[in-house]
């Protein structure tokens, strides 16, 4: 079967709309390669595109787009609200089908040098790609944002993983790494009582305690006027969606509280979903990539 | 989107390995259309074929195929287990992507025009592509068999819907048609007692007065010393795979019965297993086309 893999670039330009549509024409000249979305975010003056393809596709497309945006985006003029430390800020790559993460974590690499050696931009290899465990974080390989990677680069822990400790003039650093397919998920409470979703957010969520793959936190949907855990299941084979589910049902009960709904933001794998079917109709020796019919259509 | 359509059409041969292997080289041959799977049983002397593939290349294969066992086939000579009335017994078209059983009736009715018209092949359409209530039902159409066939499609009740009410010497008749995708599933009991399962199976099938689209029977699993409610769903969107488990689960309580686990059987499309996912989980504005991301996958 053909190995499908999935890459989120995200480039710092979202109010110059002929930089996105020629990021967007770049997008879809490469062989192998679907542009499946790709939205702007002027506020936060961002761009994020979503791509499929075969991984020398992807590793192709990442490379050009990396390129582009190195020549049409110069960060010493960016502003916005979203953190970011490069013209391309960020570029995850996603196992979707007949590939692993780690596998994934070689494409990263992979276009992590090439994009060091012909583009000079250096480069953080992050989440599963991380060479050590505090560059797994995104949050905390961007800490200083573009203005203040010059100083935190030239620190030893913070040597880049590909190339000299010297940011790039105008576009910055990029990270770059293999994650699993993320999820969110969020779980609407019979309840406008924002503390409750809190409370139960904290028990699930692996950082305080809870399941591993689960970040968690409690929102207002301020127009249902309800309380909301809000999710993001960053590894839905490790921590199911159906488990989140009964555990924030049985957190909810301590204080009468039930759930109403759920909601699914954007895109999910289906295996997802169908690992959710599977378990609330107890099917025995289900073979999800036999039985699924649409897993014989792709290639 | 590409539209996508499934075709299993069914042999009258089992038993000569030449014969299957010749019709498995034609379904190869034919581009836009993968052979999913085929698998041949000798004591129904009876092969069965899984071909997907768009709407162009189905209908040129399903014709073929009927072609290539009209001159293979002879039904004078056909002994076997299973009921059967032609060289190419029964052709149905399922809508798998893209595309609804209306669009699939009107490829079922081209390719049994030109099956008629060029094999001189008599063809009753069944199921969604009926002419007639009682034909709706393939049993119905089949009763009599090859050897009952040249009587019964005299009265003109029986006259085929392609062609003069003669059967084809050697390939008999066929009959085609459309339907919705069949999902296998059965439920198993904590109890050896058969007369349970097949009082459940009457709750919720259709013919007797259950969900319209379930049909259901009791079997006993000898290896497990279990009984199972066994059930093909022919419409899992008119009645889904969760709503007969939820039933099956109330019915069976007034026994202190339990649902053990289920079984899916072969394949299933993703949509009927994620639509379980979206009751369970209380899924709202789930749009399964948009949110799926597989569906962005297939062409």
């Amino acid at each position: 079967m053909a190995k499908i893999v999935e890459c989120i670039p995200n480039f710092s330009e979202g109010r110059d709309q002929t930089v996105v549509d020629a990021l967007a024409a770049t997008a879809r000249s490469i062989p192998g390669v679907t542009l499946l979305d790709y939205s702007s975010d002027p506020s936060h003056n961002r761009s994020v595109f979503t791509l499929v393809g075969d991984p020398d596709g992807i590793a192709e497309v990442a490379f050009q787009l990396c390129k582009l945006a190195s020549e049409k985006i110069d960060m010493r003029e960016h502003t916005g609200e979203h953190p970011r430390m490069g013209a391309t800020d960020v570029i995850p790559f996603v196992p979707i089908k007949d590939i692993s993460v780690d596998e994934c974590v070689e494409i990263s690499k992979a276009v992590a040098k090439r994009i060091n050696d012909e583009l000079n931009i250096p480069i953080f290899l992050y989440e599963y790609s991380a060479t050590r465990p505090e560059r797994e974080n995104l949050a905390k390989v961007r800490k200083g944002q573009f203005e203040g990677m010059p100083e935190k680069i030239k620190d030893p822990d913070w040597h880049p993983d590909f190339g000299a400790p010297v940011i790039h003039p105008t576009a910055g650093v990029t990270a770059v790494g293999a994650r699993p397919p993320l999820v969110a998920f969020n779980i609407n409470l019979d309840t406008d009582n924002l503390d409750i979703a809190n409370a139960i957010a904290k028990t699930i969520r692996g950082s305080s305690g809870g399941y591993k793959y689960c970040k968690g936190i409690g929102i207002m949907l301020e127009d249902r006027n309800i309380a909301q855990v809000s999710m993001n299941m960053v590894n839905f084979e490790g921590t199911p969606l159906y488990r989140v589910f009964e555990a924030v049902r049985f957190e909810a009960q301590r204080w009468g509280v039930n759930i109403i709904g759920s909601e699914v933001i954007g895109l999910a794998p289906a295996k997802a979903l169908i690992d959710c079917a599977e378990y609330y109709l107890k099917i025995e020796n289900f073979d999800y990539d036999k039985q699924v019919l649409e897993n014989h259509l792709l290639g």
